[in-house]
């Protein structure tokens, strides 16, 4: 038969699965001997079944019984008891902490009868009452579903009869009625009265937290999370202490080292004579956790001591929440601690330190994401300006400029040189345009998935959002703060997009130690020796644990040589699109205009030894290392004017009887003949190079005679020829064929491959790879044609719409799109090694240096990752994550 | 140990794999007792070793000669003896008929000695030295790759010598004297002497065969064609026979009925004292079939006996070769013939009543193109116009108008409503416009592939290319005649995309009495009683014999009211863009422009009556029949003007200080908003109906509302409603929440699916499955994203290109890519069913009208194709086809 319910004493770290985490690490601490006020679990398995069916097993209720009258035995109290009631906890815990779902209720057990019997007991009518009160309050909002609105009314009613704006001034008379009132509440809203019956409000309280795991929110995050729907939540069952009870109580959270900067000690707040609830509220000021021991010496000995148990337990750094009822010490809850990037990082070495973990645990305690904030630039110190509020660190970094209220003064102020924040109430794709030309943007409305936060996220802007305290007046241009002074467009803003902190006026930005180290450019860092060693120190064993190389992505021989002192191994993607652009422009222009065969010849000759001083450079200095070099891929007008701009020069020069130059005539024919709907669908890539002759030929040519010219200089340079945009294993047979015959009239070798970026490309990666000695995977342009959506052209106009449907929990150019997109990799992987066994497979689109995506890419067992210079570093260590983890899927 | 010769009387036609398609049919006729002059056949094995090897298989040359012996015993003559020599010729003949590859090479075993004996045989030296001169010059240009201009370049200086122009007029001597040039032409071309061994030029002619498997043309036929390249070719070693000998010698080609009409009969030509390259070349006329009989009255009724057994053996109209030397009758090839498409249905049903087939067999005799081909209009009596030329078929139909040689004057012409021909030397891009005009394109060059006749049939445009007899002078604007007349700008064109004919003048069009029979319109029909007759029949069997059902994509009642007449049972595709189009196109506007949600609503409310017409007709016109609904797709900028046109003219007016309204502003604004970089990728379908609120819902609501006022009538309507471009399960979801409550509220009920036309939505069809009744496969989009390229954009830049590089053989928007978008279908058909079984799956892409796309959709296990009305019968035709055959893959 399936056990539903489990004391305390019967669980353990282990069962999170059937107990959820709060049950578990209850269940833990008692079995290692903690004082834990004794409960029972009941399991997500019940849930599940109340889920599916509608209606708790059938054996529940009696393995309730079973487990309350033992635990009534343990204490010896009942529940309801009129003269020494016991009373109880019920609490919400999934396996993973779920925001949205129902929290706790508190004071179970409680009734007209039972009220009196705890005043007995605790010799204090008020706080019997009071405890009374905040029972019919928190369950009348949270299990009946009252809003919690009309029982604030009630209180504020009654203080203000008062005259006071304490709760605390509230007496006993004060609360006695108070309850009446809330339970004549209940009554009008709910159509019954509060029950009386203990039982009866435990088994509600259960049903209540089975319920929350499909409430709105609870189950918007879990499609966002991609936490399976059908888990459930455990619910935990507590006997209650009481940290209000005199002033020998109180209650208090700790950590075993700061999770701020993680360094070693002892962290935490105490508040004397309260509940938890009350630290939440901050009504009254928290004592710093020393003076405890001023208070309290036992207990403050006794925590210390189980702090130090339960780090060596967990082997890491714990979050603690704990009680003291009249002297004796009750642990509530205990966890692994969230920390900040750099404490993740300082703390897991110094754990391998202590002995306490190896340095492979020590890479699973750090993350790709943690090590990528570290590298962001960071404000030093703020003294020079006001901090203004905190919003949400919606995209993370460092800017400064002056506050704009509208897109056109960004655009404006930016072509001018100004660094600008663009401030607005929330943003729409209008603002697009003020996104770009600004330094920062900043919100005083949304979330994390608003667009503001999504259009900056994938721009990679430092954004805050959702800053409330702020009243932003577009109209006016300022921005108006509760202590009614004003920001007036024009001021300095710095905004931290790591933190969320505003400030007014200049912060000094520091660069990041990690990438100053990186660099070598970490001349006095004492500050952070401890911080740059430990990454380092990771980084370094996730280099000797990982099997997917990491590459970079560089078109410049200066951008090779960054991606070279981050540690790239090679470059995976150099785009050649550059080497057309300045003063090439026009040869692109005589090309696209060219008459003939002759005059195309012509303009392919004279890019040829400008094209050939571009490769020297970057396989110089990519000496001895990979560097893939993609055929030029976007579409031939892109180098020339924007149709509406120069139809509109010349229409109204035309108009105005100015003379419009035979030459601009003939380009404006061009754009027009040129123009596509469809860019991204259109004429570009391969297609490109099969159709205009001795396109790809200069390319190629120009990689050999620059290869060539470097070993007889006894370099040793590794050119790798890739094609981009192939849908079908002809049209890479064709340019092979051509290539190859170059590199064999230079005399040189080089491998030929292709980018898989077209779905097409993946679905028949068996047959291209007959042609291929690589690929690359372009999730860009993959992830792209495979939803059917270009970014430039989305992620402004619906993106944050689709997360706040959930339609995706992050946008799937930010991280690959596993069952869509990395189903395409996986096939292609599969058929394109069915083929040819030692084919190279790589990828280049962003995601490569993405630390979920690097999990998979591993998972799907490619050969490499590519990544921008920056992003090389992450990528090593997710890397190791990864190899270290194994087929474990998700990092979040 | 393998086999790789084959005497004639070894084989029969069943072995076409190894014997080839001419072998396999010798061998059946040597079987079967009729006169084929002996020989054997050399296996496609035998290439296929020479091929993979470079070399011939070690035991050919001994079976070679084995047979060769058994050759000369049974015919008493030797290859090269002096005094009687045996000759033979050495023909390819592969699995599939290849053009590209080598065709003959006639009287292998002629040198310097035994011509003297076939002189002495012959009793006529000029015979016999015409002979050596054919040998030798066939074997120079095929088999030693000579240039075969030398050799004509010789024969013409002999008979410019001898004054004369007819090759008739060189006797004896001056062929003896051409002999000896052309070995010198032979020596000095390729370094060697003829051979003179009759063995040698035997094994040289035999390895040339296969060499040509692997010529240009071939590969390029093969890769378009989708010929598997290692197939190989067979070679026929045949002894010779000759009707160049005497008068009472001769050779013809014969029908066993009308090729052309499908009438019974005996149709062919015969040429007196001739051989086969004679009568292509056209030198002199040849007899109609029926003289023989007064020539040659034994022979004549022997080839008409063996006319009907060849028939009734093939059981199919059959195209003989046949050669009469000195009286006595020879077969030298037979195949099932090539007829037009009437014909094929007149055929099919005319062996169906002589009870040589049933009617399973006679289906799959005729072809869906065949059928299609049967439904353009036809240019009746061309009395009135002078047929210029022929060109090629290049698009069906028959058009009607001016000739102008620009795309500028096609367009300027067309908008004041004059029909135009586009003529031009060859098309570009550049061309587009006026290629949209015009109602049928000519051009002089280019094939089938060339970017006229691509673009052509996509846009389903007549067109006849490569009419080379045409001079066409763009900027003279004529085209010139051989006969030195011209055809001027303005002047009527009628051109035939069906047959290539280009006719001076106006030709009457005759509508398709096919089409007139499905209209219920065909009153007189006399002429085409029968032609209907056998359509119908054959398309009722198929209707009997399919599994897949046939809807029609339809968006008015007209349409609607059609597709019931062809067939269709339903409407699988009625887009809904079509209705905020015309007057309602200011209620669109008014939505962009809208300031705020109750504008929006506003203008909701006003399309709300609209819509509801709209669908109240289209589903009357269906009573009782599914109308499949698919909600609206394009992005809304497709509603508003052109962003350049309206630059252009609110620039040009503020230039000209022309008073620009603010409500253009507006509108120039919005249009400048809602403009995408690629709108194929960017806001539409769901995610238009996500972030436009209220919009699917006025949709939803009209189909629901209309219903509902049907069935108050007591009608039976069947709308399905469905949803486009959902990428993703949550997208569905969301969608399909709403529509059923709004479906619930107006009390009728409707299925709800989903178009899979995002790559992602095959890739993830098991998740989608369970938001969706049925699936509709758009395979425009699908081909479009899975390929990465845009229909519009690419069509015209480079698939000409592409097909020319054979990429494909055909566009994979005609005919759907099976190995790439197709797989994506399968997947989703798969995964989709595994989710839920009785999931109902169609297509509504232009694919589902394609014959071949067809039977692949039968293959994959969908429920029904949906197509354009006039391609209903289509496809009944090829699903009943489809049904027979099973998965036999391509139908061509």
């Amino acid at each position: 038969m399936t056990k539903y319910v489990y004391d305390f004493a019967e669980g353990n770290k282990d069962m999170k699965d059937l107990l959820g985490g709060k049950g578990a690490n209850l269940s833990e601490m008692t079995l290692i001997g903690l004082p834990v006020p004794p409960g029972f679990v009941i399991t997500t398995e019940a849930c599940q079944t109340y889920l599916a069916t509608g209606d708790v097993p059938d054996e529940l209720a009696a393995e309730v019984t079973e487990h309350l009258q033992a635990l009534e035995a343990q204490m010896g109290k009942r529940l309801g008891d009129a003269d020494d009631p016991l009373l109880v906890s019920v609490r919400s815990g999934a396996k993973f902490s779920m925001p949205g779902m129902m929290d706790t209720v508190l004071n179970i057990g409680l009734n007209d009868q039972s009220v009196e019997g705890l005043a007995k007991q605790s010799g204090n009518q008020r706080f019997a009452w009071d405890s009374y009160r905040r029972l019919v309050q928190m369950f009348g909002k949270t299990v009946l579903g009252v809003d919690g609105d009309l029982f604030e009314h009630a209180i504020d009613a009654a203080k203000d009869a008062k005259g006071t704006e304490d709760d605390l001034d509230l007496g006993e008379a004060d609360l006695r009625a108070l309850v009446e009132q809330f339970k004549g509440i209940v009554q009008s809203e709910t159509g019954s009265p509060f029950p009386q019956e203990p039982r009866a409000q435990m088994d509600f309280a259960v049903k209540a937290v089975f319920d929350s795991w499909n409430g709105d929110r609870a189950r918007l995050y879990r499609r966002q999370e991609r936490i399976p729907a059908d888990l459930g939540t455990a619910v935990n069952v507590c006997s209650m202490v009481f940290g209000n009870m005199s002033m020998d109580s109180g209650t208090g959270v700790a950590f075993t080292r700061d999770p701020g900067s993680g360094s070693q000690g002892i962290y935490g707040d105490y508040l004397q004579n309260a509940q938890g609830e009350d630290v939440v509220a901050g009504i009254r000021n928290t004592l710093p956790l020393q003076d405890l021991e001023g208070l309290d010496k036992a207990s403050y000995d006794e925590l210390l001591g189980i702090m130090a148990t339960l780090e060596h337990h967990y082997r890491d750094l714990c979050d603690i929440e704990f009680t003291i009822e009249r002297g004796k010490l009750w642990m509530l809850q205990t966890r692994v601690g969230k920390r900040t990037a750099g404490a993740a990082f300082r703390i897991a070495t110094q754990l391998v330190d202590e002995g306490l973990i190896d340095l492979d645990e020590a890479l699973g305690r750090v993350t790709g994401a943690q090590l990528a904030q570290l590298m962001f630039p960071a404000f030093g110190d703020a003294a020079s300006a006001k901090k203004l509020t905190k919003g949400m660190n919606a995209s993370p970094g460092a800017a400064v400029g002056k506050a704009v209220f509208s897109s056109e003064t960004a655009a404006e102020w930016a072509a001018r040189g100004e660094d600008v924040i663009l401030v607005r109430r929330e943003t729409n794709p209008d603002d697009l345009v003020g996104m770009i030309a600004a330094r920062g943007i900043l919100t005083s409305r949304g979330g994390k998935t608003s667009h503001a936060a999504v259009v900056a996220r994938g721009m990679g802007k430092t954004c805050v959002c959702g800053a409330e305290e702020l009243d932003v007046d577009v109209a006016a241009k300022q921005i108006r703060l509760k202590d009614g002074s004003t920001v007036e467009e024009g001021d300095v803003l710095s905004i931290d997009g790591t933190s969320g902190a505003v400030f007014l006026g200049e912060v000094p930005v520091t660069p990041s130690p990690v990438v100053q180290y990186f660099e070598g450019e970490l001349d006095d860092h004492d500050d952070h020796d401890d911080l740059v060693a430990a990454v380092d120190r990771l980084v370094q064993h996730a280099d000797g644990a990982r099997r997917l190389a990491v590459r970079a992505n560089a078109d410049t021989p200066e951008d090779a040589q960054r991606a070279r002192r981050f540690g790239a191994a090679g470059i995976g993607l150099c785009r050649t699109e550059h080497m057309f652009l300045g003063d090439r422009r026009q040869l692109v222009e005589t090309l696209v205009l060219a008459e003939g065969p002759d005059e195309q010849e012509a303009a392919l000759a004279a890019l040829l030894p400008l094209q050939r001083e571009d490769f020297l450079g970057i396989l110089r200095a990519m000496d001895g290392l990979p560097v893939t070099v993609r055929l030029i891929d976007p579409p031939l007008h892109e180098f020339l004017p924007d149709l509406t701009e120069l139809s509109v020069e010349v229409a109204v020069a035309e108009a105005t009887g100015k003379d419009v130059p035979e030459q601009q005539r003939t380009l404006l024919d061009a754009v027009r003949r040129l123009h596509e709907q469809n860019p991204m669908l259109g004429l570009r890539g391969v297609r490109l190079g099969l159709v205009i002759p001795g396109l790809f030929a200069l390319q190629v040519r120009a990689i050999a005679e620059a290869a060539k010219a470097l070993q007889e200089e006894g370099l040793d340079p590794r050119p790798e020829i890739m094609v981009p945009l192939v849908g079908a294993v002809q049209e890479l047979e064709v340019v092979r064929e051509e290539a190859e015959r170059i590199l064999a009239e230079v005399g040189v070798s080089a491998p030929i491959g292709t980018m898989i970026e077209v779905p097409r490309a993946a679905l028949t990666a068996g047959q291209i790879a007959e042609a291929a000695e690589f690929f690359s995977f372009g999730t860009n342009d993959l992830t792209q044609m495979g939803w059917g959506f270009s970014r430039d052209d989305v992620e402004a106009s619906f993106f944050s719409r689709y997360l706040d449907l959930g339609v995706f929990g992050v946008s799937p150019f930010e991280s690959l799109d596993r069952d869509g997109i990395g189903r395409l990799v996986r096939i292609a992987v599969e058929e394109g090694r069915a083929t040819r066994p030692d084919l190279h497979l790589g990828v280049c689109g962003e995601h490569g240096g993405d630390p979920d995506s690097v999990h998979f890419f591993h998972d799907a067992g490619l050969d490499y990752v590519s990544c921008s210079p920056f992003r090389v570093p992450v990528a090593r260590l997710e890397a190791g994550r990864a190899a270290l983890e194994g087929d474990s899927g998700d990092t979040r």
